[in-house]
């Protein structure tokens, strides 16, 4: 399944290139993938009020074109569980319909009381299954 | 007493005015408040450690110039007790002999447990005010 | 007229208080602005092709909650002439009913090539009278 | 050579885990950046006032710890030209001696009027070429 996400270019997301500065995507990235959660009937918030965090261990950008202010940027967002208290965001973004970056994101599975590693809850890890088959 | 604080302007703090963004100046203030007490000898993580918070309850920018990209900005602070539970901290913010901008943050002293106003700590107040007069 | 924007506090908008950064705000406050002139007609992007700019010349918020990750924070915006050459926007913001912020941003009009103020746009201008009458 | 840097974490930077936010890192790697371009005699500012910018082509960062408010972030810079139009900085983060990270950033050089690839400057490659070997 593919995830579609809009973010429109904030003003203050631009730099003196006058194009959406490098590190605003990893923002995106971030928001689209939330987004995504939210959609399979999941919130981030709600799992991190249940004990789980999901800190960011890997990520990737490819940039291919830019984005300039006020456009909106169209992210494409794959799911992938790359183990048991592993998933990976793999995403292609888009403005209009050129591709302006590839981009991967990996995210593990945490206990909030013990901070360690542990195995994604078992009905989310249903659900994401799911939705990437 | 005025302390003194020097920022270099980062390039994703740019917009495509070519200039630090008006909303940067937010984060500069803050970093030069922090470099003030710590110069006092406090720290702000050490006074969250020891369950005080001092969330902003105002702020106010009088933009009078501009800053670019990778320019020093020098940040000038003066600080006031405005009640037992407010701290108030004066700016003027300075590209080399410019002033770019007054500012004004006001702090209200938080316990963190009650999340309710509380007297600011004794030794930090005697502290605050050994150095504002 | 009021004019209604909702924005959803990012995770990279949050801070160690598990609140929205009160520099954050700023950036919201420009959002809304510029959905307002989205909805009046004009786009920031079009103003700034035709050789204007509107700098930000005044800040003013005075915070009175929270917001915390992934609520909406609702913006409503009050828009005032306040000379031929600036533009000023009044703002409340809410989560649900509960007001978090009064803001107010005052904005110059700048002509792009002498880099001074200049005055509104007239189509421009009439269109704001329109919609603050 | 190895470049080193080190950047003080902002509270603005922080996240409700309490922690540097991944995105930040992105903006710090920048910085480290353009410090080593200026302690090499060359200032990224000066290279873009000649017509020539250094947009981010790829980007990759491996997470291995966290950095906490106040906390010093130490960043080691390596470089390596990878083609005559690209340039690569390679670099490893700690925290005191913990590595917190490893990262690698890709630039090309963009001629900024014809917006393509061009070759990286004689003066400013003979200087890479002094500092990498």
């Amino acid at each position: 399944m593919v995830h579609k996400c809009e973010i429109r270019v904030r003003y203050s997301d631009t730099d003196q290139m006058k194009r959406l500065h490098h590190g605003a995507y990893v923002d995106y990235l971030e928001v689209a993938r939330i987004e995504m959660l939210r959609d399979t009937g999941f919130s981030y918030a709600q799992l991190e009020a249940q004990g789980y965090a999901f800190p960011v261990i890997g990520l990737n950008i490819d940039y291919q074109g830019a984005a300039s202010f006020d456009e909106l940027v169209i992210l494409e967002t794959r799911i992938q569980c790359t183990s048991p208290v592993r998933i990976r965001f793999n995403y292609e973004l888009f403005v209009k319909e050129h591709r302006i970056a590839n981009a991967s994101v990996e995210l593990a599975c945490i206990n909030l009381e013990t901070a360690r590693p542990t195995r994604i809850p078992k009905d989310f890890l249903a659900q994401l299954l799911a939705i990437s088959s």
